[in-house]
């Protein structure tokens, strides 16, 4: 019986990621990836539901935990100061989710089934965003409005920074995302809009 | 045999929503809905595929037409500007759609199946509207930030101006909440956020 081993997670995720890439997602066993892990199924199992959660693991976290830290931001910011802060918060959290980021991306682009689970797993992000918002007291629209902005900022700021390793944190992304896209929209002159 | 009726398309479709918000869209059969409006299946197929096809028909044509405004909208306009213009160019199409949007969309918020549905519609929108300001020289992760922040301001527009019916049209429900997005982003002071 393997002795407890503090990488086996990791090793785990690194063994399915390979395997995805290589065969495809929807050929893979978890029996292929605890051979090649060098783990047992049991292993397997103390870690991950079924080969899927080795992809989202974690993420069910995320709603609530975004949430939360809207909820308890500073009460004088602004809706969008109190979610930019929240996001920012949240940051830490995924900081051990980096290094196989890429890999990961690149295995759910390449299957339907798994692009469905992210954006419905964004969807419930965005939701517990919006209450949150409400409950400091955003308009119910404005609130939605401002909670998909949100969410669109972290995806690109957490693109961005697993794009490119390097020692820069993901909150100065999602900084950086905030101010970009707050330009864009900054610059453009509203009364000279073509009228359709 | 039915003589053919100009408004036979909103019959059923008033039919299968009506059936959908009083049993739920997975207990209504095409047969229910074609019964209730006194036509036959054979005028049901004229028009849909299936039940689902109710609810989203033309849908499919969204993301292509956006992304042709997008390509053709002024060259001079900034990226943003490009995307406003393309989202208050294309609110015409969906002129007839208002009156039932209301029910649509409750309909749709009561099934997760349909609910992800119209994730994956929206993702289809999102990329189609990104690779069009890619076209115009955006960069790649400027374009999907701008483009999903677009498909939100679309969303929000869109609801806004189903749910209170008047002669207001949606390209000033897309021109509102873009500045008001605007302004919200642009109250930020970023270097004043907390530091995590």
């Amino acid at each position: 019986m393997p002795r407890w081993d503090p990488r086996a997670e990791d090793r785990l995720r690194e063994a399915a990621l390979e395997l995805f890439l290589k065969h495809g997602y929807e050929n893979v066993t978890v029996a292929q990836i605890t051979e090649r892990a060098g783990l047992t199924r049991r292993s397997f199992s103390r870690y991950f539901t079924d080969k899927r959660d080795v992809l989202f693991t974690g993420s069910e976290q995320l709603p609530a935990a975004l949430a939360r830290s809207v909820r308890h931001a500073d009460s004088t910011l602004s809706p969008f100061g109190a979610l930019l802060t929240a996001l920012m918060d949240i940051s830490s959290v995924l900081a051990d989710q980096a290094p196989l980021a890429a890999q990961r991306r690149a295995v759910v682009r390449a299957s339907p089934e798994l692009q469905e689970r992210g954006l419905t797993k964004f969807a419930a992000v965005t939701d517990a965003v919006a209450d949150a918002l409400r409950d400091r007291g955003t308009a119910e629209s404005e609130a939605t409005l401002l909670a998909q902005v949100g969410v669109a900022i972290f995806r690109t700021a957490f693109d961005r920074w697993t794009d490119q390793p390097n020692d820069v944190g993901l909150p100065a992304y999602i900084r950086e995302a905030a101010a970009e896209l707050a330009a864009s929209l900054g610059n453009v002159d509203f009364a000279a809009l073509p009228r359709p």
